[in-house]
């Protein structure tokens, strides 16, 4: 029961022990690589299957594509192969033998996906179409980091094809307004939502959106992004179909994807001294439930303890007895604690025939006596309350960190002392955002909003204000 | 709507063309690769959310293991490198250089495992360890086929480690038995389940065993298997615990999976002239409605099915409805027969006026006039007759070719020209097992059974009956 590094002083510490002391993760031996172990891949599961019932909601379906690239695609839309090469994990043998042509291990499937995609859309009739892919990508990361930034990470990449621009464009909001409602709504992660700046954008793109999430240290993170690829891979991989009128055209095209570096985010997003904190709506264990045992009664507070979970079990809650007899409570509550799980209750002999328990909340420690015919009642609601809790404690973080500032010289020593969400305007060009790099600050989005009436770095007029952060 | 290659002359032609135009899977531009199509997912996704309900429900938890393994990871088991070895794909370079040591793209992840499970299980108390992982597997396959045999596949394979043989040995039989219910009660495929012979089991393990099926063509086809694999890869791995009385002990091992040859499988077992035809606890489409437009009387038609369709999805029905106006009905009844929805429905005017629908079944084509108000109840009972029917249809397959035969001398001609099921007795020699090589065939399993008394090469008597046939 070695403390944990301090959350304030040394976040990076205390988000790498949480990683492997809550069991969410554990070190592989190949570079880069993690073993996302049950605890944390049961959130993964749930994310997955939330997003995977919106995905099929919105008109998609999934499909599976190989692994393996063929190199010579990934050089046919050229911006893509120059954004990628540095990143790229090359089959070179295979069966014993030397390939003819080297496979790469795809980092993202557009030129896959695109090759197909010209084999399938032929007429109008073809298009919208609309798939999605849940796999395994690898981007051979200079730093890793659990979840965060791995060398092999786990997303969806969803790809769709449309007759007009405009409706290429709904469909790329459309999705990103998706990702945001499963971050705010289930992982209670608040988030600030706009379009990368050209420098930051998609290899191949038209236009990146993206939304950004600070962590507890004031650190941005790029949660995800959706694309608008508009119709230069579609040029590249001489992706044509005839229109309502005969002539042939290239469709517009999307592309969007979340990660594994969700289930980073939610570590970095909620936590405190004490371990992880996890949103009810997303946690392996929504309860855990520790008997009290003495030699006497320890029978029968199991016995009980275990039909009040399955009351619990009944009206949907995720709980969980802790039963092991070669730890003391005091152990298991610090255990659990570090787990984040949302809710824990205790139940000792004389709180059993009293029909009582004592329900603690994870996020402020409350102590709450509840009696045992009230819990399928009571602890739904202390869960969303948790839930709530955990967004608006938050929503509260971002507004002390967020500065709203008009000239980098005055901001520039801020901003290297000092994480946080830097607010300001921006001319557009990329001779002012480069400015932003000795400060090791970058633009993190450009919003839709215009407070601001200059550029932070020139005396231009601002097109539209920016945020800008540090990032992981 | 070119006709399809001859079932009974042709099956392998048959087996193709029927992936393709099913729209199960497409060609991929990688060898040996395929794109799974949304339709050939759902089944996939159908099997899969089946059996992780029984492996949770039968006390394993999901992780996820790295897709890379070390090039001397598997060099620390003998057999395992050796019977691996020519089928790996290699990863050389990775970030812009050449890696010190090369990564193996996973072909199975006993040795990744394992080399975890080393660091993980220390006492007698972190025994039974009981891991499964959901991930893609890739072997260089020489000669690949459409779902059967793919260089890159899907699949679970579940690890776990466990204090006794004993134990291990009954993991190995119930997750075996788990795949049989599968296989039987919702693909609706007949199997034969046994040992592998020592020749044929995996490598490493000390037994395989495995469940067979035979397709139309009366060729095997393994379908899965769960190994024994004892303390072999526990001694290579180093993987030792501390037993109740302080003694350092290696636990015993099992692992066991099966893959998207399952879609195969179902493939190979269930279709006639007309198509392919899905058991309906798996059909990704159960039912579909196919309304008969007429210029007057289309939107009410349509609106009319549209309520039939949502009264039906309300008792869980998986229905369609082909409103597509490009196509006449006895195309879209080719259509659909061919991708074998067990249901089809026809509603006209006239039965609309009449509340009535004709409901054909695809397996034997029989039609029937069923009352609007009565479809909710008469259609589910409809389609678990056409479950019970395809699996006896099976059955009945198996019992015109299963062969009770005693000597290779009187039974090799038979062997050579009819595939089907050989029973026979073998006294476990390899000498003898290597005498079915030049009739193409192999045991495809060791049966509990003992009905033959000598073996069917030499002049020993028998220890078991094998199951002989030629396979995929």
């Amino acid at each position: 029961m070695s403390k944990l590094p301090d959350i304030k002083t040394n976040f990076p510490e205390w988000y790498q022990e949480i990683v492997y002391k809550a069991g969410l993760a554990d070190q592989a031996p190949v570079r880069g690589s993690i073993v996302i172990l049950p605890y944390g891949n049961t959130i993964w599961e749930k994310i997955k299957s939330y997003l995977d019932s919106r995905i099929k909601a919105t008109g998609h379906q999934n499909a599976i594509f190989p692994l393996f690239i063929p190199e010579s695609f990934l050089k046919k839309e050229a911006e893509h192969v120059e954004g990628f090469a540095p990143e790229l994990a090359v089959v070179t043998h295979a069966g014993g033998k030397q390939l003819e042509e080297p496979l790469v291990v795809r980092p993202t499937s557009e030129t896959m996906i695109h090759f197909m995609f010209a084999k399938w859309i032929k007429s109008y009739r073809d298009l919208p179409l609309k798939i999605n892919q849940w796999a395994n990508v690898v981007r051979w990361e200079k730093r890793p980091r659990a979840f965060l930034r791995t060398t092999e990470f786990f997303w969806q990449e969803g790809h769709t094809a449309h007759a007009t621009k405009q409706e290429a464009l709904e469909e790329t909001l459309q999705m990103l307004q998706e990702y945001i409602t499963l971050a705010q709504d289930y992982l209670a992660i608040p988030v600030i939502k706009g379009r990368k700046s050209k420098s930051e954008q998609f290899a191949g793109a038209e236009a990146t959106y993206t939304f950004e999430a600070f962590l507890m240290d004031g650190k941005a993170l790029q949660m995800g992004t959706s694309h608008l690829l508009s119709q230069s891979f579609a040029k590249s991989f001489d992706m044509k179909y005839q229109d309502q009128k005969g002539v042939m055209q290239y469709p517009y095209l999307t592309s969007w994807g979340v990660t594994t570096r969700l289930v980073g985010a939610l570590i970095g997003s909620h936590g405190d001294e004490h371990g992880l904190i996890l949103p009810p709506r997303i946690a392996p264990i929504q309860i855990v439930i520790i008997p009290i045992l003495r030699k006497d009664s320890k029978e029968k507070v199991i016995a009980h303890v275990k039909d009040l979970q399955q009351k619990l079990q009944s009206v949907g809650l995720l709980v969980h007895i802790d039963v092991d007899e070669h730890q003391s409570p005091g152990a298991k509550f610090y255990e659990w604690e570090l787990k984040g799980v949302p809710i824990r209750i205790e139940v000792g002999p004389r709180d059993m025939e009293q029909g009582v328990v004592v329900a603690v909340s994870r996020i402020n420690r409350d102590k709450q006596v509840v009696n045992v015919d009230e819990l399928a009642k009571k602890l739904p609601v202390m869960l969303e309350t948790i839930q709530s809790q955990l967004f608006e404690r938050a929503q509260k973080r971002y507004q002390q960190m967020w500065h709203k500032v008009e000239k980098l010289a005055n901001f520039a020593n801020t901003l290297e002392k000092e994480n946080g969400i830097y607010q300001t305007g921006w001319c557009e060009s990329v001779a002012c955002e480069t400015k932003l790099k000795k400060h090791s600050a970058t633009i993190r989005c450009v919003l839709d909003s215009k407070e601001f009436k200059q550029c932070f770095a020139c005396d231009q007029s601002s097109a539209f204000d920016v945020i800008i952060g540090k990032s992981y």
